[in-house]
């Protein structure tokens, strides 16, 4: 392909003006020399409007989130290696090897060049990490005060094994519930960057890509029900959403869910509940009774789930409560989360 | 699956809070009663993490866009209708058969729950003319002042026949260039609708999914070397893309540059040229000579490709200069898209 011109990029001091959008030269100049440069493949570099792609045969899972965090930076991570992790985690939930990504930019006028290319680095450094590719992309630019920085949309695309059948709706009574860590990490992150809450905390977000942890899982335990990632809505809206889908109820144990003294403390002086903060690095597992101690083996035995612990069961309620044995012996309702404690959050 | 209890969801008066964002109760609301009933298929229903589709043996497309048009609804079409037709596009251009979408959805507080609703339905109904079902999905909310009403990512994929090669690097001098209609409609008919511009017209926007066209196109003439949809940046820019990653220049001649009327005299009034103008329903195709005529003459028998022509020709040039050779028969430089004419046109 022939080079353009010399570029008008200049990721040092430049920003973000709206012809970075509009379809002409710079926007080709800046796909050509940050978002291609950073997440270098054979496919970014063909330049065409779609990318093509193999896939071994099987069944194909796709998801894909919009992540409009706020602060774009935070101790643990930043909106990039989050978009780059959060859709292979989605994929990860079916057991899904998760292959290739797209990732669409909406920028605003005015962003610094310098933040978004530390932002496209991260995704870059995820995605290698992950082994996936980032090989479709978009840029649109926003007037300023129609954005906030920049969002980004990434949607993934990846195979799930045969003999494989995770699915929200598979829980029973009976079932063991295990989570791979502590949780409320990312939601009091979040929570300490935002200034005006007056609030500091050595909290890091958990942000991971599970896609590893969930291949060891299922090869020894392909017989798992259910796995979701507890992000927006926390432990609790997850727990909710699986009993609904499987028309079961739950049981958790509190003193059974790991929970950071850190997180617990920042919990207290802020009034939250961190069953109802967001995580992007925990999955919950769904397994029959039989195989839940082979399960937690495997994954405090992995990097992502030294933590890990069996939290609760599954029980049979037509009306699909969730419940929280507390440490005292009493019991309380775990709702759906409701209300808006954490906006943008992911 | 258990019902949720009453929902609060007021589709005729309610506006969008940040609730609807925030992965509780009234989000999962948000997408029972109106995403899942718009676009009611069996992924959707199932409420995973992620769809699992089946996909057809083959090489696969994959293509993303962000869709942040301004003003969302626009004489002949909306922010739905583009963002399901504009994906199709990119996946068509390879010769894909798209298949499933994902969509995610940033959306402004404040936003009318109706204008969402007719947003929806206008995907909804576009997916199901095109054939393609919207299997995943993602929901956000930004405070008032954070984006503007909604922005919407869609994503595809689609499965490209056995022995199609097209690719933006095949061009060859010598093949002819064609498109399968008049220039600068959509752009027009945004223009007409930023009221600051103090100018109407009756243009509408041509957005529509080309996949059948292409299908058709690629039915008889197997071997087209080059597709692109003509998107931001118009006609001029796609053929700059085309020449440069083919290493060729090209000739295209104003006489047959198919243009309405209304087009031209809008573009005359506002200093415009018609050739860097939006559209969101034409493509270029670019052929081996003895192929253009078979071309034509599909193209023209389908029913979005009635004012089909061939406007042009590749030509040998290391500086892969793409020249308009004027009705006056004197020769311009047709450039990149420099500057800004149009911001938030798709
Ligand atoms: N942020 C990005 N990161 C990586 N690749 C990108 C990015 N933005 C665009 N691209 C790539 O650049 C090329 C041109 O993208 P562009 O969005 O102009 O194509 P398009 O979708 O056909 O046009 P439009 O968005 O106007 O419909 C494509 O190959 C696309 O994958
Ligand atoms: N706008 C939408 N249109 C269609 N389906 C949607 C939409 N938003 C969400 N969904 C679907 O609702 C379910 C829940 O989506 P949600 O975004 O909460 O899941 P998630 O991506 O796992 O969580 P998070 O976004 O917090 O990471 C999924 O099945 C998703 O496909
Ligand atoms: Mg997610
Ligand atoms: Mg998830
Ligand atoms: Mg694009
Ligand atoms: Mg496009
Ligand atoms: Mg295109
Ligand atoms: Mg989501």
């Amino acid at each position: 392909m022939k080079p353009m011109a010399p570029s008008s990029i200049d990721l040092t001091t430049g920003r973000i003006d709206l012809t970075h959008g509009a379809g002409g030269r710079s926007m080709a100049e800046l796909i050509t020399d940050l978002f291609q440069r950073a997440l270098a493949n054979e496919w970014l570099a063909q330049g065409n409007d779609q990318a093509l792609v193999a896939v071994p045969p099987g069944r194909l899972a796709i998801s894909t989130d919009s992540h409009v965090v706020s602060p774009l930076f935070f101790p643990g991570g930043d909106i990039g290696r989050l978009a780059v992790n959060g859709t292979i985690n989605d994929l990860a939930m079916s057991g899904a090897r998760p292959l290739y990504l797209a990732a669409a930019f909406i920028l605003e006028e005015g962003l610094p060049l310098a933040d978004l290319a530390r932002i496209v680095e991260g995704m870059a450094s995820a995605a290698r990490a992950a082994r996936v590719a980032i090989v479709t992309g978009d840029t649109k630019v926003v007037e300023r005060g129609k954005g906030d920085g920049v969002f980004i949309t990434t949607t993934g695309i990846g195979v799930v094994p045969e003999g494989i059948a995770i699915s929200g709706d598979c829980a029973q009574p009976g079932d063991q519930i295990l989570i791979n860590g502590p949780v409320g990490d990312h939601g009091v992150a979040i929570l300490a960057q935002r200034e005006h809450l007056g609030f500091e905390s050595e909290v890091c977000s958990d942000s991971a890509a599970l896609h590893d942890l969930v291949a060891a899982m299922i090869a020894a335990v392909p017989q798992i029900h259910c796995l979701r990632d507890p992000t927006r809505g926390g432990l609790a809206t997850t727990l909710n959403e699986l009993a609904r889908q499987s028309g079961v109820g739950m049981r958790v144990f509190e003193e059974a869910i790991p929970l950071r003294p850190a997180v617990a403390a920042a919990c207290e002086l802020l009034g939250l509940d961190p069953y109802y903060l967001a995580n992007e690095g925990k999955l919950v597992a769904i397994c029959p009774p039989d195989a839940a101690e082979t399960l937690l083996a495997v994954m405090r035995a992995h990097p992502l789930g030294t933590e890990s612990a069996i939290i609760g069961e599954v029980i049979a309620d037509p009306q699909c409560f969730v419940s929280l044995r507390t440490r005292l012996g009493g019991e309380r309702l775990l709702d759906w989360l409701a209300g808006e404690p954490l906006p943008r959050i992911c």
